[in-house]
């Protein structure tokens, strides 16, 4: 007997990470118990964020402006190679990287039909001017792997010193949730491939 | 660097219940990584559900109609009290209780200000006509206990019988995450206040 718009938040909490029945259940009760003023500046700022939020054309991380912050004032020497604009900010926590992002947006993934034209390599082959060492920080997983050894391949002809996160962080696991220390280790301690 | 819509939108997602920042920040990077159409819905699911949900004037459940369907078809020989809406649904799970409920959204707490007047006590008490039985299923705290004895205290002596849920709940929880079983014992074997 929930009523059926009540139903229907739910579901739509459930399509969060990791959220199950129970907790989108709590969720939707907590919007339904906020004001509705409160309600109202939730649903501006998912809005807003959806509105104002591009895709960085150089980096591929998100901005509010044009080219971001970052692409204008880090060291453009160096760039450090991701999956998704989340693992920025997993990098950016460790405090001492002051080079340059690529957020490549997926991996390589064959049996879903992810090759290198679907994912940003192409735009990370058009920044390497100047460039005097790309860091691998893809997932230590199978496409993060692959990814790594793809990319590796097009840029060692060039010169380029080519290196990936050291081990130190789980196979398996995700380079989002890694701590600080784990991943400021893995930083430190990169291989050159 | 995090653009401020983004940080505005994880804020606004550390509001819901027991969610941290790491938390609101996993959320806020799956809303950006949405289409736009799924973001819409979620807004819109937001939105309708504030504007069509209501408080039902009997029972002080959320619905979508005027009265609520379970107001119209309960065994109106008794009445179960709840403080709030959700804790309707934890014992609607058990299945087997068919009566009317009684949400008084809060519950008494004097350092507060919240006396009886500031919860649906009132409203109860203009209920008990054929009623039989008055179920107290407040939380087993403070607060719960104290709003259980007062209500005992009205009812009493109209010679309407007033149970309690027996114990079974552990002490200091609350009744939304009590497990089926635990919570099916404690209807069986409530007590005579």
């Amino acid at each position: 007997m929930i009523p059926e718009s009540l139903a229907k938040l739910i579901a739509e909490f459930r399509k969060l990470p990791a959220v199950g029945l129970k907790t989108a259940t709590r969720y939707a009760y907590a919007v339904l118990e906020m004001s509705d003023s409160d309600a109202e500046e939730f649903v501006s700022a998912i809005t807003e964020a959806k509105e104002k939020i591009k895709i960085c054309p150089l980096c591929g991380d998100y901005t509010d402006g044009e080219v971001c912050e970052r692409c204008m004032t880090a060291d453009k020497s160096v760039i450090c190679v991701v999956g998704e604009p989340k693992d920025i900010q997993a990098i950016e926590k460790i405090g001492t990287y002051n080079g340059l992002y690529h957020a490549l947006h997926g991996s390589l993934d064959f049996r879903k039909g992810i090759g290198a034209d679907n994912i940003r390599i192409k735009e990370l082959m058009s920044r390497l001017d100047g460039v005097k060492e790309v860091i691998l920080a893809t997932n230590p997983d199978i496409g993060g792997e692959m990814t790594a050894n793809y990319i590796a391949g097009l840029i060692k002809p060039t010169g380029i010193k080519v290196t990936r996160l050291a081990h130190g962080i789980p196979m398996g696991s995700e380079i989002e949730y890694a701590d600080e220390m784990t991943l400021g280790k893995a930083l430190s301690d990169r291989k050159e491939m």
